[in-house]
C-alpha cells in the first residue's frame, strides 16, 4: 500500500428541506457579498433559486447572480464571472447546480485569488496560491465536485477540456437535498450514475497493492449504486434511492476511495474529456461509451484485479482463469450500463467518428507528448486504438 | 433515513515514516508554542518522542512537554496541563499517544478556551465555545479520537468517567504511522480492535431506516477488521494489517458510519464507562465483556437487524427466524472476541462483581435519572440486569 494524505473538510448538510439553511451557512462563513452562480432555466423553473435567494435575504446577505453555466462549462463565462466579482467586490461564491456549475465557480474563485490568467492553471503552466471560498447547493448527483478538490473547464477556442486539482477549491459547505434531483431527465440521472461509479473505478483499477478497507468500501459503493440505479429507473422520486446515489457521488470523489492506493488510472476520464471537448456529449455517457473497450485493452496487465471486481461487485464465482472471470465482470458492467440506457460504444453514444477524427482525438489527448493511465500506460497510438475499437 | 451533518476536517498524514513531518505540519498551522502531551515510558523508550522533538526543533517550533497520561485519563492532569499552558502561553497542543492522550489534550484545549471549570462540560452543565487547536501523532489504533469530535475524561473523586462531544476539538492534523503500533502488547492491540468495532456497531444497531451505503461500508469495515485482527494475532509486525486496523479506527469514529442514521445506541459505551471508572479496566476489554449480554437483552426489539449483521459480517445464511440468525451473529462475535483473548463476561474480564456493586454501577450509570440506549431504551433496572447477567 501507498502512504497517503486525506483531507475532505467540506461540511455536508444532507437531507429533506435543508436548502432553507443556505443563508445561515453563508452567515456562519462570514460571507459579506455573494455571487449566486447557476445554470439555465431548471434552477429558476424548479423554484430552487427563489428558495435560496429568500434564504439569503432572510439572513441579510447581499448577493448578485450569474446564470448561464452549460454542461462542460465554458472559460468565457468564467472570465465574465471574475470580472463581475471584482466589480461587485464579491467575497463568497455560491454554486447552485451540479458539477458544471460548481466547477465554473471554482474557476472563478481561482481567478479571483491568483494574479494571472486562470487558464494557465488548467493548462498546467502555473500552480494556484488560493481560491475564493465556495459553498454549493447540489442539484445533480454526478461529478462529486461538492466535496472534491478538482474542477474541469472547457476552453471554447480549440474545444479544449482540462482539469485542475488543488485543496484550495474544496467547498466550505455542501447543501444536499436528494429531492432536488427528482426532476432530472432519466438520461441525466443515468449519466450522473456512470460518472459516480467511474470516480470509484478509476481509483480501483490499479496494479499496486491497496488497502483492503478501501477496496471493500469501493465495492460496497458500486453495489449500492447499481442496486439503487435500478430502483430509480422504475421510480424516479424514490427518496431513499436518490439519497443513496447522491451520497455515493460525494464519497466517490472526495478522496476516501484513494486511501492507501496510488492516484488511480484516470485514462477513461482523459479519453472522455476529448470526446466531450470535441462533441459536447454528456460526460457520464461518454465514459460509459469507452469504459468496456478500455477495460478489455488493459485487462491482461493484471487480470486478477478485474476478476476481484467481477466477484465482489457482480457476485460471480471465480472461473477457470482470472482473465475469464474479469471478462465476465466487464460484460456485466456493460449490461448494467445498457440497463440504464447508457451507451457502450461511440455509435451508441450517437457519434460516427471518422478515422481522421480518431487521429485528432488521440493527438489532442496526448498533448505535450504525454501518456495517460497507470493500470497500463497508454501512448498516443494506444489512445487512437481505443477510440477506434470503441466505435 | 435521517437528515445528517457530516464534517470531518482533520488532515490525515498516513504511512511509513510520516512522523518526521510533525514539525512541518505544526508550522503550516502557525503554531508558536506547543505543548507535547504524552503518556508514560513507552513514548520515551520507543524513541517516538525523541523523533518528534527533533522534528519540532528542525522546524524551529518552541515546545514544552507534559507526560503522565494514563488509560482512562484523569481530570487532575488536565487541570495541571491547563495551568502549565497558561503559564507558558502555549497556543497549540500536540498529543503523542492513543485516545487517552488525545482526549486529555482535548480537555486541556477546552480548559484554555472556555472561561469556566472544564469539568462542567463533561458534567453536561455547560457548552463549549471553543478549544485550543490540537494535532496528534497516533501510537495506538483504538479510540478514533484522532478524527472524532469526542473526548472522555475520568474525575478521580467518585471515579466518574464522562464524555463530551463538540466540533471544536477535532484534531487539525493526525500523523498516523502504522509501524508505531508494532510494539503494543497483544492485549492492548486486541482491546483497541474491540473499541474500533464497537464504534461502528454502536452506530449500526439502530431500529430506524438507515442509508444502505453506510450499512454496507460499516459491514465492510467490520469484516476487514476481523480478518486483519487474525493476521495480527499471528504476526504483530505485519505492516498491511496494522495499517488496515489503524485506518479502520479513524473511519469508525469520524462520523462517516453515522451518515443517514440516527446517533446510534451507545448503551454499551455508557455501561462500560462505569466499569472502567470503578475498576480501571481497559475500555475495549470492558466493551467486549458486556456486548454479548447487551445484544441478547435487546435482540427482540428488532431481530432483523441482528440477522442482517450475522449474514453480512459473518456470512451466515438466513435461518428459520431473524432472532435465530441474529443469535448466531452474537455468538460468532463472542467467538471472535475470545479468539483474540478478549473477555465475553465480567468474570473473564477479571472482575468478581458483587450484587452490591451491580446496584452501584447501575445507579451511577443512570445519573440524573437518565436512561441509555436507543435500540432499546434502558432504565436503571435494565442496566443492573445487564451487569448482573454479564457476570
Amino acid at each position: 500500500m501507498t502512504n497517503f494524505i486525506y483531507q475532505a473538510p467540506t461540511k455536508v448538510i444532507f437531507g429533506q428541506g435543508v436548502t432553507a439553511q443556505t443563508g445561515q451557512l453563508l452567515k456562519e462563513q462570514g460571507a459579506k457579498k455573494v455571487l449566486v452562480h447557476f445554470g439555465g432555466k431548471s434552477a429558476r423553473n424548479s423554484g430552487v433559486l427563489d428558495k435560496i435567494c429568500a434564504s439569503l435575504e432572510e439572513a441579510g446577505i447581499p448577493y448578485i447572480t450569474l446564470g448561464g453555466v452549460v454542461p462542460n462549462p465554458r472559460l468565457s463565462l468564467v472570465y465574465e464571472g471574475i470580472e463581475l466579482c471584482r466589480k461587485e467586490q464579491v467575497d463568497f461564491l455560491l454554486a447552485v447546480g451540479g458539477g458544471s456549475v460548481i466547477d465554473s465557480a471554482k474557476a472563478i474563485g481561482y481567478g479571483m485569488a491568483n494574479p494571472f490568467d486562470v487558464w494557465e492553471l488548467y493548462d498546467k503552466k502555473r500552480e494556484a496560491v488560493g481560491c475564493l471560498p465556495i459553498g454549493c447547493v447540489l442539484t445533480i448527483a454526478a461529478a462529486g465536485s461538492e466535496m472534491s478538490d478538482s474542477s474541469v473547464i472547457t476552453k471554447e477556442e480549440g474545444s479544449i477540456k482540462r482539469g485542475y486539482n488543488s485543496p484550495f477549491c474544496r467547498c466550505r459547505f455542501a447543501v444536499m437535498d436528494p429531492e432536488l434531483t427528482y426532476t432530472l431527465p432519466p438520461y441525466q440521472t443515468a449519466s450522473g450514475i456512470v460518472d459516480i461509479m467511474m470516480h470509484t473505478m478509476e481509483r480501483y483499477f490499479v496494479t499496486e497493492t491497496t488497502l483492503e478497507l478501501t477496496d471493500a468500501m469501493a465495492e460496497s459503493l458500486l453495489r449500492t449504486v447499481i442496486k439503487n440505479a435500478h430502483i430509480l429507473w422504475e421510480d424516479p422520486t424514490n427518496y431513499q434511492a436518490r439519497a443513496e446515489i447522491m451520497w455515493a457521488g460525494s464519497l466517490s470523489h472526495n478522496g476516501l476511495m484513494n486511501c492507501g492506493g496510488p492516484k488511480g488510472d484516470w485514462a477513461c476520464h482523459q479519453l472522455e474529456h476529448e470526446l466531450s471537448g470535441m462533441f459536447d456529449v454528456a460526460h457520464g455517457a461518454g465514459l460509459a461509451s469507452i469504459w468496456g473497450t478500455w477495460a478489455r485493452y488493459v485487462l491482461e496487465e493484471k487480470p486478477e484485479r478485474f476478476a476481484r471486481f467481477a466477484c465482489q461487485v457482480f457476485c460471480f464465482s471465480p472461473g477457470s482463469s482470472p482473465a475469464e472471470t474479469g471478462e465476465k465482470g466487464i460484460t456485466a458492467m456493460e449490461s448494467f450500463f445498457r440497463s440504464i440506457r447508457m451507451p457502450t460504444s461511440l455509435t451508441e453514444l450517437g457519434l460516427h467518428v471518422t478515422e481522421e477524427q480518431v487521429t485528432e482525438l488521440a493527438h489532442k489527448c496526448a498533448f505535450g507528448g504525454r501518456s495517460i493511465g497507470s493500470f497500463k500506460s497508454l501512448c498516443e497510438k494506444d489512445m487512437a486504438e481505443i477510440y477506434r475499437r470503441a466505435r
